[in-house]
């Protein structure tokens, strides 16, 4: 289950009532403001609260130029400009709060951007919930043999499968275990009186990375690009991608020309190497440079030449 | 002057439409939203933009805690209890942004704050106004004679009223000069085009620091409050103090229970030593240590006695 | 094990052969430099590098002062000065970098220090070590009545070894089966040619919070005594606690003068709200004021007494 | 005058001993450390301390990717593929300390990099040195026309000479006033016994921003190359890239191969858009594609061709 009905019963009191604010409004987060998006098999993601829109980036640029940008009459011209020559301070002056819902293996890949303030729910304090993450059949992937980090071709259904039932057995016999050394009801007393109550803060070790956790996660727009830049890429695992790609759709809504702008000069962009721009430039002019010549590795001279949409 | 009659409008304009949000909100900060606060003779501070209230604290930190928070009903005493215990992470869960109108010398120390996001007026791309600080005569003091970095005692009149007229005909004289070099008129044509225009980015170099800047400045609440205790500290100097209280005061109407908390626990409160908890639990004792025997230097001591309320 | 032979052999290595440098040399640092101390029942801490020692910040802060602390002839006094006041940035001149392998539950707690340099083990692109956390039967406690993050009492010893068991049980299964997914043996043959290598990144989830992870973490000498000053302290959970002290023992071959303040003027010391600065004041003006006239809480009258020494 | 006769006395002291140490030594650093090397007028850049060399770049990246990189042999391919790939995280796990002396308005710029650590020369506390930056008469140029944060042609040697008269005067007689404001020999005496001396902290504000000020600067090597990204850049202002370029020289000798490395990947190479990577697919398929049908903006066109090798 994704959201406990207190959570959705809460979710609905939120979305229920508008009050009005002299704040700048964007009408496109309001429409989602709240609302749990499902990520995985149990995860989500929600905006909780935001700051700013598209406006406000103007508004902070325009700070900065002063009197110089009266003549910037057009939003999307500044913003643009802004993202292509890497102006990134009034892309700072928006900012995002989430609620997410996460398996423990995701959360130690996602925490390892700083610039963000967290607030996880602690398992010194209370009881996790038996909820954990299985990957889906089309995600029993084997190990990459190019890229030691990646996954390849899928597992036959047959090996999938068992691979499914480790995972999911596993993590039921842990977390009974831990419930067991807790010795504690939902109601907070003791299932076995005879038997004292092990410290939550030790018990918890005995759960597995795929256990989901939840935290409340607060970036400005410039840091959550950066984050969506590195997870939001095809390099990236696919459990973090897949929050990555929720939260861009997210973004499209709140802030539609910087999402835009960053589609374009960002992430379907690519930054080209020295040599590799020397190559390109005698490629235009006729000549057909040899890698020998170039000082690229085998490597770096394939990625290019898929990059041009040439045949290496 | 403050604020410019094109500010005011834009101010005017800002406060006159509410608009309905499903986000959290203080009612105390939309009250004084996007209102300049005069401060210093042209400065001013004024809340752009904020996300959360007191409440938020108490949400973030119930994420943290899960379901072992249940029975804290009382946001006030979480509150307390998150500030007297240092919790500091719900409390980067609230968000402001201020423009702010300040003295160069002001801003240099300002910007020491590195957890912030900042826009400042450029002066690279824009001309700066004729605005610079001059101290009122009841600021112009004497160089601290125990105190290496502090004021003391006013100046006599006659020599306050000397060094207000040094600062104000030096800065007169380097933006005449400033100008001239610039040579542009405010309509952005040559003043005398027989002469090149000194680039911008050069001719700044000659205004002193006492002229004003300005800057979109955005941060959380957690680091906000740090700001405050460094700032509106008596040890700080005069002018930045000046912005530090403007901003306490609005804290207040942001966020009320935490603005009591962090009076009560952190800016009335004080730190003592291992040597000066020793000697306030021997003094408790009935004892009447010696400073000799404990260890503290004269000025510890003293200042020790007067933190008790004690002759030194 | 807490050291592999492959590691030992390359710390010996190291400490083998000095070298001469320009830089400033911390004699008491240089001592422990490389050498891993064992923590917890597999993990260490192991100075890699480090950058300044007490020097170093004496000098820092004199560039700040410039000619006015010509006359500050004394470096205990200047570094005294300095954390009594919390000028802070001085400290921020030296530099720790060190080696660290703890259990993931540990990682996740220590993470949260934002301000510092991570790289840790990849378990997308290596196998991880069978070697998992057990805590010691006197570690083996019951969870805490009063204070809900905490433990209490030691569990009775056969609880304790039963406890003991599950967690050792666990991880090993969990580990067969993770290895049993990767099918790796440690030459990088498969194991079962029959069958297919499930994705490192996959396979890892299966494993519990108690596996030891390795990273290499770079911090300035501020942001360390704020771990330490955090995590050294009675409410931290144990585990990271046994680094943390080991750290602090570091810092007194590192900084001994800086550790030395440190003690005394932050981890011995204690912090005063206003009101309870009002009540010593009046019990030291002979006044026995009661609890109810202060506005404290039970429990903030009762923590006060006990760190003045009186009964509650 | 640069540094002052102290100054050297104390870099000649400093590098007369050297002493053993078991840590990472980068030769080539060793040879330039605690030198200043000038830069603009009055200004130097030194190396203070620093941590690590390329061979700790690539051990830390062998933490993570542990056995992984067994097979990865050569540091230089290791480094280079790092910095293809923008990970980021070995990088920081060096670091360097520079003391600089830089004019204000530079140190203004320098400041917004705010991942590193700093202790500023205090004119709270002291007293600063006739010293102020007057540019010389080849850097004074006209505004920029068509950028309007850059400058363009010089001026001719008459108004020149103007300017830089202009700048000298006023830097002198805002600087005679300090000083008879604050009324203090260098002997710390009153010059004139019969008048007060103006506090320190408002005597500083009647200088320009052309004065020079000193501080020591510490950051990591991944900040540092972000900084140089930005500062070495032919868009940044002549005074501080002339910093970076002095700072990119002892990055050549601190770490070659990271230097090398982001020369070749980031410094010299470009960034395409997605609509400017179609273009380019598009010419190497033989098409000659028109701006128009491209969606880019004329300015974005003339700089793709520009980049390019074509004419516009």
């Amino acid at each position: 289950m994704t959201v406990t009905p207190e959570q959705q019963a809460e979710i609905d009191a939120l979305r229920a009532e508008a009050v009005p604010t002299l704040r700048t409004v964007s009408t496109g987060m309001e429409s989602v403001l709240h609302t749990a998006f499902p990520v995985l098999d149990h995860g989500f993601v929600r905006v909780v609260d935001y700051m700013g829109d598209d406006a406000a980036v103007v508004q902070a640029a325009r700070v900065s130029y002063g009197r110089g940008t009266r003549k910037v009459n057009e939003d999307r011209g500044l913003i643009n400009y802004l993202m292509r020559h890497r102006h990134t301070t009034p892309f700072e002056m928006c900012e995002i709060k989430l609620h997410v819902k996460l398996p423990i293996f995701v959360a130690r890949q996602w925490i390892r951007h700083r610039t963000a303030n967290v607030n996880e729910y602690s398992a010194r304090y209370s009881i996790l919930d038996r909820e954990f993450y299985v990957p889906a059949a089309d995600q029993v992937a084997a190990q990459s043999t190019s890229n030691r980090q990646g996954r390849e071709a899928l597992l036959p259904a047959d090996q999938a499968g068992r691979v499914m039932d480790i995972l999911r057995d596993d993590a039921r016999r842990v977390y009974d275990n831990y419930r067991w050394m807790l010795n504690e009801t939902d109601e907070g007393e003791a299932e076995d009186p005879t038997r004292d109550r092990l410290a939550r803060e030790l018990a918890r070790m005995n759960l597995t990375l795929n256990y989901y956790t939840q935290w409340y996660w607060k970036t400005d727009l410039h840091n959550l690009l950066h984050f969506l830049s590195l997870r939001a890429d095809p390099h990236a695992q696919y459990e973090i991608r897949a929050y990555a790609e929720t939260m861009m759709d997210i973004t499209h809504r709140w802030v539609p020309l910087v999402a835009a702008a960053f589609e374009e000069y960002r992430l379907g962009g690519a930054h080209l190497s020295r040599s590799a721009l020397h190559v390109v430039r005698r490629m235009l002019a006729g000549e057909t440079p040899a890698r020998e010549e170039t000082g690229m590795s085998p490597r770096e001279w394939r990625e290019l030449m898929t990059l041009l949409g040439r045949e290496a």
